[in-house]
């Protein structure tokens, strides 16, 4: 090849092939790469910024309402593991062991912790005596391991990188609060930063967290119908502390239980942008954790003072956004597609006549609307186009979600969904397990949660056994 | 015990057990707690928060010279492992082994990354073929974990945070360059942001990174007379492109091996600051990475005014410094330890008679020096001061350094210095093997490095042998 040596990449349609479509964008977008180490992969530059953002902005939200960051061993002595009966058993199953260090079989094995909540109460018995050393509110950025036989990336691997929050606290009612607080922060994040529309609701008893007495969700709806658990925050009681031992003396110097959550999310998030944005030219990135949010493209740059110009605007755009210039040799067409399958939010087109005119094209992503910009107005004007593109994405993901949802009243309304028209099924349920382990094998579909807000009353019948209803669920397909 | 039920936290002194002061500073700080697993610490939020603020001023120095950061997996196939001799070597000694996987045992056990190296060649063989990909300026922040037998904490123990950069290129010279250039960015965050002066120089053969071909350390001088390394930068010429087979097509179209470069830098660095900047009550902290910059103690609170004018007060200062005003009911003196303890660089007083005057009295942390300041001055004065405790912090810490580096021509020189006076040696060295290990075994001294800059020559001869001199080398008892 001549020395334009890259070619414009494709990926499969996702028409065509979804899950093809989506391993694609991974690997064309320059997220991710696969690694000589089953099930877990490499994080490239442009997929670890995204983290970044995702990192930065979170992180802020929780220090805001007062969290702390620790850091907690990577390891857990299976002794530690076992304490908590519902959880060892909902755990063990999917760990990885460490049995050798060095030349030495270890005594007593350690796993790699899948979660941390033992580590965090070992360490709030050592920690925490009085009322007065209440709350604690710690969250930690780390990776974890969870053994899983079929593995895609960001949405279910063998390592993963999350932050786990973990709190402690005198009163039930003051642990409940942290716990619904915290999924209303997981949804404002989801809804103004990732402009992806959620459910916030709680999980049947069967798809609770093991060892919690409560399991909130935030459940979003990808491209293809099935639903996305997009993170997750449990309410405790006091089981844990019995289980480790954690007391505290309280005002009256009596001896008391303390009460505690925990609240996660991971790099599975990178997955919900790309399944609820993406589209057959590749990545669609939130502005707000886009890497490169504005890319500017010099047209006939070989002509006297385009490159010196686009260089110029750049700067201006780097005072109010992440900005990049390509000025490398590839041809305007090459770019274009490659900052569309890389997902920034805007690009800008500069040639000799738009310098002429004053003015530059700015182009969006999400749905390929030209603007008209006077350079001078283009510090005013890229915010405004990034508000914009992150209100646009956001209405259409909603109105996909709207049209994805379905109303059933009876198991062959339900089956009819199920196997015909992918997306959410809203049902009403009896509250019996039987129920959910039958919808399950026989339409393929999970509880995904009953919603805080909104629930209907849609019948007064569950739609599997006909008996008495007491919750409007959703329902689906999920990853 | 009443209200103010805590008590003044006593540590052992560094003169009665240097060991103990240290163990006692980083429990009573709250920087860290000893957790269930056997070697492994807690970092509490206190020591946490330190090491975000290391983590963003490097990562900010690291993204300027234009590196990106990655994320690679947790762990390491053994056959991987196994791909460069000397490099597997040096590490398969001290790594922790995965074994199985949830029930099932692996049919190639896995180590817990101790270094990311061989990770990185295996990714570079996958996205480097031409030219045109090169360089890749790589970092990764994450934990690594390696089996030591003894631990301490921050200084050693399984596992550690730390930032490891990988950069791989096309010549020689670009390689040795960038693997110089980091060794100056180390020295430059330790002396401007830590207030710590290091030497900068070159690892002896016998002290080199297992498959470097050089070795560039920054060492420092810790208060109880020891070395402690702080910071590495390696040279792999292109050793390990061969080992993985990593390979680019040159502008000739002729097929090369490309040149490599690894860096790191770990939670040492809060060992570091402890044993350089402590004293017997407590923690120092450089300004740059404390958590908290200034503390506001009302005295006499319960008179009118006092705690609003101290409220008013933090709120001016912080918009200058990271400030926390302590309005709790514990006294004046309780607080004031407190916060000597946590090494927090400057303690802002205000009571009724400050309040009159319209003036406080500003404490440093690090000689205990008192300045009135007028309240209208805070926004301008705050930052001078701060500014002023980083420089006597580093004119403090050379001071000593200085005066506890001795220069040795003999070995008897040397016998004496290391037997009765903590600190470094100079001394002459013929760049034998066998005499760096009679010096190890007799006098108990290792070679920390031979100086970049200032290189005396002290004398013809080699202080252990005789023999003709090749170069000055620093020498001292190490952590």
């Amino acid at each position: 090849m001549a020395k334009n040596d890259k070619v414009i990449k494709e990926i499969t349609s996702m028409e065509e092939d979804f899950a093809k479509w989506y391993t694609d964008v991974c690997i064309k977008a320059e997220l991710i790469d696969y690694s000589s180490v089953k099930g877990c992969m490499i994080i490239r530059p442009y997929g670890y910024a995204v983290w970044e953002n995702i990192q930065k902005i979170m992180d802020s939200l929780f220090k805001e309402k007062g969290h702390e960051n620790v850091y907690m061993p990577l390891f857990i002595p299976e002794s530690l593991l076992q304490k908590e009966k519902d959880h060892v058993e909902g755990f063990a199953p999917e760990v990885a062991w460490v049995t050798m260090g060095g030349e030495e079989k270890l005594e007593e094995r350690l796993c790699v912790r899948p979660t941390s909540e033992t580590l965090f109460c070992d360490h709030f018995k050592n920690i925490v005596h009085s009322y007065r050393d209440l709350p604690k509110l710690y969250n930690q950025w780390c990776s974890v391991v969870r053994w899983e036989k079929t593995t895609r990336p960001f949405l279910r691997s063998r390592e993963f990188l999350w932050q786990e929050g973990h709190t402690i606290h005198e009163t039930e009612e003051e642990a409940r609060k942290e716990t619904e607080q915290q999924l209303n922060v997981y949804a404002h994040f989801a809804k103004e930063y990732l402009a992806m529309p959620v459910i916030k609701g709680i999980k049947t008893e069967k798809e609770r967290f093991a060892g919690a007495e409560a399991t909130y969700t935030i459940e979003a709806l990808m491209h293809d119908g099935k639903a996305l658990q997009s993170g997750t925050s449990h309410y405790f009681g006091d089981g844990f502390s019995r289980a480790f031992g954690v007391q505290y003396t309280d005002k009256e110097n009596k001896l008391r239980y303390p009460y505690q959550t925990s609240w996660g999310s991971t790099t599975r998030l990178i997955g919900a942008i790309i399944m609820t944005h993406g589209d057959n030219n590749g990545l669609c990135l939130p502005p707000a954790v886009a890497p490169v949010q504005v890319v500017v493209v010099p047209i006939a740059s070989h002509k006297e003072g385009v490159i010196e110009k686009a260089n110029e605007i750049t700067k201006v755009i780097g005072k109010v956004a992440r900005v990049k210039c390509d000025t490398s040799d590839q041809t305007p067409g090459w770019k274009f597609a490659e900052y569309e399958m890389k997902g920034v939010p805007l690009r800008v087109e500069i040639g000799p006549r738009d310098i002429e005119n004053g003015q530059v094209v700015v182009v969006r992503r999400d749905n390929g609307e030209k603007t008209l910009v006077k350079m001078d107005d283009l510090a005013n004007e890229i915010p405004k186009l990034l508000t914009a593109v992150r209100d646009g994405m956001y209405e259409k993901a909603l109105a996909r979600r709207n049209a994805m949802t379905y109303d059933a009243k009876t198991f062959e309304e339900m089956k009819d969904i199920a196997d015909n028209k992918p997306g959410f099924i809203r049902a009403m349920w009896c509250g019996d397990r039987e129920c959910e382990d039958k919808l399950k094998e026989e339409l393929g579909v999970t509880s995904r949660c009953i919603p805080l807000e909104n629930e209907e009353h849609l019948s007064d019948k569950c739609v599997c056994c006909g008996k008495e209803a007491k919750h409007m669920l959703y329902w689906g397909k999920a990853y």
